[in-house]
């Protein structure tokens, strides 16, 4: 066995309580835990925000997948049931010698047409080999990164291995059996891959990866009323496709259009995202980049 | 001025504060007045649950529009938010002579595929040959029904004339520019339409109307640890469309089809609605009925 082995993961729905295909899937992986159980490795399955569930809504105090900073963590003032619970799955998966995990795999769904979308936890060459072995076997599967400031403070930037996983378009308090499906299949690849990894019999994956870099984040045209403009009906489910300066990018409530002012072609993802609203984020624009996957040495036999 | 002259109307947004499309539709109206102004009758617009819509909920306490029984109206006990706002917009649009409305459109979006649809807030025939007006000149217009004992909670209930639309897919909490304009697009149809009425020159409406009333309401299967089963990938989005004996209905989580074991072909609606699964609603089954416009006394010129 040797020293890149994965020896324990975890499988992690209902961050965000109101995001159904993860929660009922952990759910019901639970019920039938022989479908996450592979010889090689121990699957850990968890539901991060049952009170949330219970209500159907994204978090009851704050947003757990922003809890997980190192300085939130570590400061004994954050207490909300959110905080706690963010310490209590740190501590579990991340912390403790004879509990913590070597990869998770975060299951989350999105309001915006972002179909399959993957997000490494972080650049580690196993993270985008295994990116690349999925995208390449179903190319509708996307690959995207947050800029690196950005995700400090999520559930997955406390570990090195896996993967969050989106799925959408979904509304928020829906359970769509059709995306349940796709998402327990590509769950399932991924742990045939680990386990073949974990055997040194992984299968090659191409040597090149399409991943789409988060350059900037726009918000919607606000004053102290609110938001004063709606994403464009051009832009509305767009997801991946090109945008291209003067196209189209907001519809004010006067009828007027405010096109996109940037001086190259990006490419939009979650367009019109319920949960960020909030955040002060209308749409997520980014590079597409082709890297180069590096080989990595594979798990002795 | 006849007796059946529509003075005062309301239009009503955000009842369920997660339901953006009318919520912002009202906030554009309250800049806009001129849009909805007609000489023949004076508009109102109301924001009907403020405090849900700031934080993007379709409650706070409960349920608005299940705060409108006499009894609970009548109900001192009854003090939760929605219960109070509840009291007070039926005090202003439906008690106070020198207040109260003669037609309410209340403006809600819904997770199922149920296009445009309109539900009359009581069988008179005004709401009905309205309605039929509508759907003849934009026959993807649906009109719906509840079971007469099923809404008379709902704000609607307190009143005679007017209509409540729905508008989906939509995700709660998320606000889609193009169903926005089409329920614009409505309401303003629907005012051309009173204006002219009030002027004894309502358009003659077809005499027929297709109306699907609500027959049945079925649940998710469920035990104590919750649903059991998913909407069948068949029937998700599949509102309106025939559902026929044995055709598949949910999909549990063994991957097992349950069929729907009724005797006739029913319409299925509000398929998997989001804000339903609290009320035990996975689908309302209806039946589609032709009935007969009768031709009202138009007002006097």
């Amino acid at each position: 066995m040797g020293a890149n082995h994965i020896r324990r993961l975890a499988i992690i729905g209902g961050t965000h309580g109101n995001e159904f295909t993860g929660a009922y899937l952990v759910k019901k992986l639970e019920r039938f835990p022989d479908l996450v159980k592979r010889s090689s490795f121990e699957t850990i399955t968890l539901l991060a925000n049952p009170k949330a569930f219970a209500v159907a809504r994204r978090y009851v105090d704050r947003d757990l997948n922003r809890c997980f900073s190192i300085k939130d963590l570590e400061n004994p003032q954050r207490s909300s049931y959110e905080d706690k619970q963010a310490k209590v799955i740190h501590q579990v998966l991340a912390a403790e010698e004879n509990s913590k995990v070597d990869a998770i795999f975060d299951l989350h769904s999105t309001t915006a047409n972002m179909g399959l979308t993957i997000i490494p936890v972080s650049d580690s060459p196993f993270n985008l080999q295994l990116a690349a072995y999925l995208s390449n076997i179903d190319p509708t599967i996307k690959v995207y990164q947050w800029e690196q400031s950005h995700d400090r403070c999520f559930l997955r930037s406390r570990f090195e291995l896996g993967l969050t996983i989106e799925i959408g378009p979904i509304a928020q308090g829906v359970l769509n059996a059709w995306f349940f499906e796709q998402t327990e299949k590509l769950l399932c690849m991924i742990l045939d891959y680990i386990d073949a990894y974990n055997r040194g019999q992984a299968p090659t994956a191409p040597s090149q990866l399409t991943i789409y870099r988060c350059t900037e984040i726009v918000d919607y045209p606000r004053d102290e009323e609110g938001i004063q403009a709606m994403i464009h009906p051009q832009l509305q489910f767009k997801d991946y496709a090109p945008l291209n300066p003067g196209d189209p990018l907001f519809l004010n409530f006067e009828g007027k259009t405010i096109f996109y002012e940037g001086e190259s072609t990006v490419y939009p993802v979650f367009i019109n995202e319920a949960a960020y609203y909030e955040k002060g984020i209308a749409v997520c624009l980014t590079k597409k980049e082709q890297i180069p996957i590096k080989s990595f040495t594979q798990v002795e036999k």
